[in-house]
C-alpha cells in the first residue's frame, strides 16, 4: 500500500511552523508496511485542499490529512472533505458529550459557540474520537481508498494514530514490510565515520540500504530494509547492524529515539551511582535533558548552573586564586567545577562544563566554541578540551552532548 | 511569483528528520514578496526528484530543492539534476579550494575522495559558493523559471539562503509584498483568546488574514498582510495589532521570533536587575532557556536544579521540616525555594519550581501536571499553583513558560 501525507495550513507555507506531524505520520505508516510516496503541505484553501485530495485519492491507497479542523475561522479542511465527498454536516451527539467531558475536566462547564461547532460531523464519515482534544478524526472508505483527516494539534492527532488509526490501517496493510533501525553514532565526523564503513556499507547495501544523517548531536547511521515478513526484515536488519558495529561499535550510543540521556539514565540505574552536574557555559541543558527521563530522581542528585564566578566560588568550592590564576574557562577551573559538585552533593560521579558559548566572551587565546568538560568520580578527576563551532545554541547542544558521551564510555570502560 | 519547496530525503517519508528546512525557505520566500504554493517531500530517488522538479518548472516560477547533495552514495540529487537539465559535471577549483580550506580550518590537511567529489558540479549552474560545509549550491536559470538547489544540512542551506538566495530572489521578485506578524501570548487557552477577540477579528479581517496557532508555550496570534508595497503592507498589520492589543495585550509577551526569555532578558538588563532559579519539576529547563540568550551572563546569577531534598535543604535553605509537614510540592516549599535562592545568591529576584512532572510521582491529592512556581523579591514572595497536562516534557515546557511569564508580568507591573 502506498500513501501521501497531506499536511494543511498557511502556516506551514509560510514557515511559521516546522511541519513534525509529517515526521511522525511517516514513522508510523513505515512500521506498518505502507510506503509513504509523498507528502505535500498545502495552505488553508478549500481549493488547494480538494486539488490534492484528488490527486492523492487517485493515485494513492492511504491518505492522510492533517490541520484545520480546529475551532476558528481559518480552520476550512472540514468543508473541503465535505464537498469533495459530497455530504453534509450533522451534530453527533458523543461528540458534543466527549467536548463538554474534556472542557468539564479542565474547570470549565460553559461550551461556547466554536466548541459546540466541533461536534458538526461530516454525515458519510466514521468518527475517531478526540480524547486530547476537541476537535474529532474522521475516515472514509469509498473505492478501496482510505481517507483519515485528524487536527494538527501534534498531540491530539498522536493520541489518534495510537489509539485508533495505526490498528485500523495494520489491518488493511498487505504491502511488504520496511523495517529501520538507527544507530547513533557521535564524538566522529560524518565523512571519518563514512570512510571507516566504506566498505562494510558497499558488502551490506545488496541487501539494505544505508544513509548518514549528520546534526549537532552526532552522525546517525540510518538501516532500512524491506522484505516480505516482519521477521526476515528484522533478521537482515540485525545482520547489517551486526557488521557495522564491529567498524564502529565505540561510536555508537543508543539506536532509533533512544537519547544519550537515556542511555546514561539506564547505566546509572544499573550500577546503582548518582551523579551531579556543575554547568557554566552548558546553562543548565545537561541538568534539563538528564531530567526529562521519567525516573531521572533516582540518579541525579542536583545541578548547578553557575554562571557567575561568585557561584562557582559559593556552591562548588572552585578557588578564587585558580579562577583568577587561570580563566574560568580552563582545565583547572572545569576539573575542580566535576570535583566540587561530586564532593558537596555526595554524589558518586560529577560532570562540569565551562567554555565561551559566544557570541560574545572570547579572548585572543581563547575563541568562541572552546569549551572544557571536566569529570569526578573517586578514583579520577580529568578535563577535555573541545572545538566547537561559533553558533551558541549549538555550541550548547554540542557540550552537553559530549559531556553525556564522555560519562557513557566511562560508565562502560570505553577509552575516550 | 510563485514558488515549490521540494526536499529530499528518505528520512524526511520515513519519519526519521524533521523538514525545518522547508519552513525556513517558506519563511524567507514569504518575506521576500514570493509566494510559497506547495512544499512537496520525495525520496532519495532520481525518478521521484525529476518527475517533482518537472511538475514545479511547469507549474511555478521558482523552484527549491533542499537535500542529497552529501557526501556519501544516496545522495543523489546532483544526478538527477543534471539528467534534468541535460548536463555534465565538471570539476570546479574555486569550489575545491573552499573545500580544502574549510577542512583545513578544521585541523584536516587531507582530503578523502567523497570530499573531493564536492568539487564536481553540473556545467550548466551557477555555484553557490558554501562556506559551512562542504557541498555547494546550484542555481539555474531557463525559460525565465529559476530552479535552486543546496544541501540538507540545515546551517549550510540557511548560510546560502542569507549570503545569496535572498537577495538574488528580491531583484526578481515583482509580486504583492505578503507581511505577516505574529504575537505571542501565554497563560491563556485558545477559545477563550479566540471569544475575547471574535469582534475584533472579524473588524479588521477586511484587510489581512488572522490564525490562532496554539502550542504548548501558548497560543500565537498571526497577522497576514498582501498590499503592493512594503510601506502599505507595514501600516495595515500595525493596524491589525493595535486593535488586537486593545483586547488582550496582557496576554502578549512578544512578537515573531522573540521568545519569552529573551524579553525577560532585555528587560532585566534595561532594570539592572539579577535573578537566580531554583529549578526542581523543570530541571534545568528555565536556566537553559535564560542562557540561550546572548549576554545572560549579564543578569543570570545562578541556577539550581534542586532535585533531591537535601539539595533543596544544603544550597536553598529549605527547612528540613517545610518539607516533612507540606511536601516537596507545595506552596511553602515553591516559596522558601524562591527566596532561598534569591538571598543566598544575593540576587534581586528569585524564581522557583516544584511540581510533579510524570509519569510517576503522584500522589491522591497530588496529581501529575501539579506544579507550584514561587516568585521572590525584596519586596514580596509568593507562589501560585497551576495544573499543566500528564506529559512530562510538556509539563516542564508549560511551568518554565509561566515561570517566566510571571517574572515578565511582576517586571512590567502586569496583574499575575
Amino acid at each position: 500500500m502506498k500513501a501521501e501525507i497531506i499536511t494543511i495550513g498557511d502556516e506551514l507555507l509560510i514557515g511559521q511552523v516546522i511541519n513534525t506531524n509529517a515526521s511522525y505520520i511517516g514513522k508510523k505508516l513505515s512500521e506498518t508496511g505502507i510506503s509513504v510516496a509523498r507528502i505535500v503541505s498545502v495552505g488553508d484553501s478549500e481549493k488547494d485542499i480538494i486539488d490534492e485530495l484528488k490527486y492523492a485519492f487517485e493515485n494513492f491507497d492511504v491518505v492522510i490529512l492533517t490541520g484545520g479542523l480546529g475551532p476558528t475561522h481559518d480552520d476550512v479542511t472540514k468543508s473541503a472533505i465535505c464537498k469533495f465527498f459530497n455530504t453534509g454536516l450533522v451534530l453527533n451527539e458523543d461528540v458534543l458529550n466527549q467536548v463538554k467531558e474534556f472542557l468539564a475536566k479542565r474547570g470549565r462547564t460553559e461550551l461556547n459557540e466554536a466548541n459546540k461547532s466541533q461536534a458538526l460531523v461530516p454525515e458519510k464519515a466514521k468518527i475517531i474520537m478526540n480524547y486530547w482534544g476537541t476537535a474529532p478524526g474522521f475516515l472514509f472508505e469509498e473505492n478501496g481508498k482510505i481517507v483519515i483527516v485528524m487536527p494538527g494539534v501534534p498531540k491530539e492527532m498522536m493520541g489518534m494514530m495510537e489509539n485508533f488509526v495505526i490498528n485500523y490501517l495494520s489491518k488493511k496493510s498487505t504491502g511488504s514490510v520496511i523495517k529501520q533501525k538507527v544507530l547513533k553514532t557521535t564524538g566522529i565526523p560524518e565523512a571519518y565515520l563514512y570512510e571507516r564503513l566504506k566498505d562494510t556499507v558497499e558488502e551490506i547495501e545488496k541487501f539494505c540500504k544505508i544513509a548518514f544523517l549528520p546534526s549537532a548531536l552526532g552522525v546517525k547511521i540510518r538501516i532500512t530494509v524491506k522484505a516480505e515478513t516482519k521477521e526476515k526484515a528484522d533478521a537482515l536488519v540485525e545482520e547489517a547492524e551486526k557488521k557495522i558495529r564491529e567498524k564502529v561499535e565505540k561510536y555508537i550510543y543508543g539506536v532509533d529515539d533512544e537519547e544519550l540521556e537515556m542511555v546514561i539514565g539506564e547505566l546509572l540505574v544499573e550500577k546503582g551511582l548518582k551523579i551531579a552536574v556543575a554547568e557554566s557555559c552548558t546553562g543548565g541543558l545537561i541538568a534539563d535533558r538528564i531530567t526529562n527521563v521519567p525516573g531521572s530522581s533516582k540518579y541525579f542528585e542536583r545541578g548547578i548552573v553557575a554562571y557567575s564566578n561568585e557561584a562557582k566560588i559559593q556552591i562548588l568550592g572552585v578557588s578564587e586564586e585558580l579562577i583568577k590564576n587561570y580563566g574560568a574557562v580552563s582545565r583547572e577551573v572545569a576539573e575542580a567545577m566535576a570535583e566540587g559538585v561530586r564532593k558537596i552533593s555526595g554524589a558518586d560521579i560529577g560532570i562540569s562544563t565551562t567554555g565561551i558559548a559566544g557570541p560574545t566572551g572570547a579572548t585572543p587565546t581563547k575563541p568562541v566554541g572552546l569549551v572544557w568538560i571536566g569529570y569526578s568520580d573517586k578514583n579520577e578527576t580529568f578535563a577535555k578540551e573541545f572545538r566547537f563551532g561559533d553558533d551558541r545554541l549549538e555550541n550548547k547542544q554540542r557540550a552537553s552532548q559530549m559531556a553525556l558521551e564522555i560519562l557513557r564510555r566511562k560508565l562502560l570502560g570505553i577509552e575516550i
